[in-house]
């Protein structure tokens, strides 16, 4: 038994796609997380209600599967729902569906409250998340880690931009995925597509911070290729991911 | 006499609004860009039939005046209409409104389009614009030119990212707002909001470049602010603006 699933559909517009003529990863996942956003709103349980509470989500963790990424032009739906909650996280599902009806792309993600003034993570109050009807179940989910980067790690740096910084007056999630992503060369990016992203964020990076996006790059099976990254600012890791990549 | 309007709406979604939770200069961009777009589409002329002839559409100059920045999760209508064109150039206006239906901001901006193997301007073909039934006006259009950056101006350096490139394969025209605004300090940013915006394009640039992005400020009447600002690689002037900001 799992919570309410609440849909919407999305068209994918030039500016959400790369070279390639396909959705970008971070596009992909603002458009997730508005969808889920909308359906806190329809539940009375809002984004806005629970800051009036001193309270904000946030995410911790991304596990995404790829059958393939949305095309320019395409109709999208993107369904929601609340898995299960315990003291301290929330689980919640994503799916997303190309024109054809067909999955593209799952995430299952790890959601958390901090205290916002503390800036600690908070007890999930039940009034904020019975809404959604998805089961209290004590046990922590056991989530794999994202692969840890190499010892031959690459590194490009960059900085937090004014623009990095969205309404939540938090880094946008979706900067992580580009730092990682843009550190690669364009001819790996054009050649490979994504199969398998998981990414777990630790620390927040600020306005102005000079961010280190390093990455390695294993071979695998069948062609496939890993890509291990890691999000740093000074000794700090602020985020660790890790891509399976498969040949376009 | 003009051409033909087309209206669509938009609900403004957190990820495209910065920390004062107002919308994005560059998502605004986008997103009236993308409406001309359907706009072709729906009267057979798409980005795709264009493509075909060996020619592509560029925007060389946006003249923007904001009474007011949309907010986030306000449902914005966008009107475009093709005002007349000449050998070379098309005119283009855009109006936002917002929920309340009075005018957020317009954009008067100016078309080309080139010939994709050559890189150069082409002339405009009677039959891809006929479809837009605005008039054919031999005279060309006197457009202001943004104002110059002074001698004192600063410089903030940038390097053009994979995901800076959209499906139409080159930089996307927003990422040149991007860069222009961040340059200022966060404080201007959060105390200050556009008045007017005028941008004219230059000369475009590519993957991996690295860019300047110059800007110098003068106080004007009214508490108001101008700030010029120049995009460069090298030697090369890829774009000039200049912003008038007033108080928010």
């Amino acid at each position: 038994m799992s919570g309410k699933i609440y849909q919407a559909k999305h068209l994918v517009k030039y500016y959400e796609c790369d070279t390639t003529k396909k959705m970008t990863l971070p596009m992909l996942v603002n458009i997730m997380v508005h969808t889920s956003g909308e359906q806190s709103h329809l539940l009375g349980v809002s984004d806005e209600v629970v800051n009036e509470r001193g309270l904000s989500w946030i995410i911790l963790q991304y596990e995404m599967k790829f059958n393939r990424m949305p095309e320019f032009a395409e109709e999208i739906t993107i369904t929601t729902q609340a898995i299960s909650y315990n003291k301290l996280f929330c689980y919640r599902e994503f799916k997303v569906y190309g024109a054809d009806g067909k999955e593209c792309a799952t995430a299952m993600t790890t959601f958390a409250l901090i205290d916002t003034e503390k800036r600690k993570m908070s007890r999930i109050p039940d009034d904020l998340v019975e809404p959604y009807e998805a089961p209290f179940d004590k046990k922590l989910v056991r989530t794999p880690k994202p692969e840890k980067v190499g010892e031959d790690a690459s590194s490009t740096e960059y900085r937090v931009r004014f623009l990095d910084i969205d309404r939540n007056q938090h880094v946008n999630n979706s900067k992580y995925f580009e730092w990682a992503i843009d550190a690669l060369e364009y001819d790996f990016l054009i050649q490979y597509e994504f199969d398998a992203v998981n990414i777990k964020f630790e620390k927040e990076v600020h306005y102005g911070n000079m961010i280190s996006s390093e990455f390695s790059r294993t071979e695998l099976e069948d062609g496939k290729v890993l890509t291990a990254h890691r999000i740093r600012t000074d000794e700090t890791v602020n985020c660790e991911l890790s891509v399976v990549w498969r040949k376009r």
